[in-house]
């Protein structure tokens, strides 16, 4: 079998979480950066050419775009034996984990995103608002439990771990605070953990690297957006 | 078995998909209407708290919400023997299903829906155009094909069904064209073959209240509007 492809960009979680799922799975897998600062590549243009963006999962002829997706055909692609499972059996759980997938990628990461970019003073309190009343769904979901999946690493997890490394640099370069230990004390304790754990942090990208990206991309965002009369 | 209870709004396409996928699982089911002229029901904030919308599914004791997420659940719930299968098995395919429903809901749907919303002639063509865009790449997935699964109607049909029916609503309540037979001749037909299909057609609800609907919530939605200055 020819080794898999990801094409990536060294800052996005939504690659990382697909690097996650492959070395859960105990695949191996090469990496193929995207160089924004040269446009996008002949090769993710042609891949993706409906969204043009990363991750792609390139798989011996075949092609995925979109993380969630990918996410689910390396689930059903690699599956049974020792293979490690993402998605839980039974349908409900599936359900649910799908449900709060979406939601922490609508709500939580684009409501903190929103926060990030609000200018106006009144209108970044009230985004960061919406987003911890956001945050405070998912603190209910991972109460009393190790991982959204229970003891063990699951979709959701992935899905949502971005918060165990990201939130943190969102929060310095948007000058911002979510994820409070007091208000959310399970949400902080799993993000804590998740990010220790050795094949979720051998994929982290350097925080440095990532505050110095995400401050850089609002400066230039603010400096683009029309001025407001 | 208690019966399925689906929580739907009459006029929304999110509700009928999951009308439509009960209809060919041969699964029984009843509607319970939310009348927004009353406000949110208390069933419909207790059922999905976290965005308050239909459609939600009440299956014997468990609740699902989010259309797609709903789909998939009523398609590992009920599956084998006769049951109708919505997804393929392939990884692959199912994979592909899943980008192309998502990018339905996230480019077509919303694409026209903002096409229908602005007002500035320049703002309107440039949606217009997205929009066009979208549907492009809609095109080449229905291509050759008598539905989007191949011989049968499967899950990314029921996603993008609402072309069907609803976009001619969308066109007409919002003064623009998307669906010309000339540039989308494949999508075109398959939409006129899709709504006349007895499962599907008999879940449509009646044009006019639609054309009445949308037309009353764009006038209502462009009164609210900041004012341009």
């Amino acid at each position: 079998m020819a080794k898999l492809k990801i094409i990536v960009s060294p800052t996005s979680f939504f690659c990382t979480r697909i690097e996650w799922a492959l070395k859960l799975k105990g695949l191996e897998y090469e990496l193929t950066f995207e160089d924004w600062s040269k446009g996008k590549s002949e090769l993710l243009l042609r891949s993706n050419p409906a969204h043009k963006k990363v991750p792609v999962l390139l798989d011996d002829g075949v092609v995925i775009a979109e993380s969630k997706v990918i996410l689910e055909y390396i689930d059903e692609k690699w599956k049974g034996g020792d293979l490690y499972p993402l998605l839980p059996q039974d349908p409900y759980e599936r359900a649910q984990a799908r449900f709060w997938a979406q939601f922490a990628d609508d709500k939580c990461f684009i409501g903190t995103w929103g926060a990030c970019r609000a200018e106006d003073a009144q209108e970044k309190e009230k985004a960061v608002e919406a987003a911890l009343e956001s945050f405070t769904f998912l603190e209910k979901q991972i109460k009393g439990k190790k991982f959204f999946a229970g003891d063990k690493i699951g979709y959701l997890d992935l899905v949502a771990g971005w918060i165990s490394h990201w939130l943190g640099v969102l929060e310095e370069a948007g000058g911002l605070k979510i994820l409070d230990a007091e208000r959310f004390p399970s949400l902080h304790e799993w993000a804590q953990n998740f990010a220790e754990i050795p094949p979720i942090k051998e994929c982290l990208p350097p925080r440095d690297m990532l505050v110095n990206y995400w401050t850089a991309l609002l400066s230039r965002l603010r400096s683009s957006a029309p001025s407001k009369l």
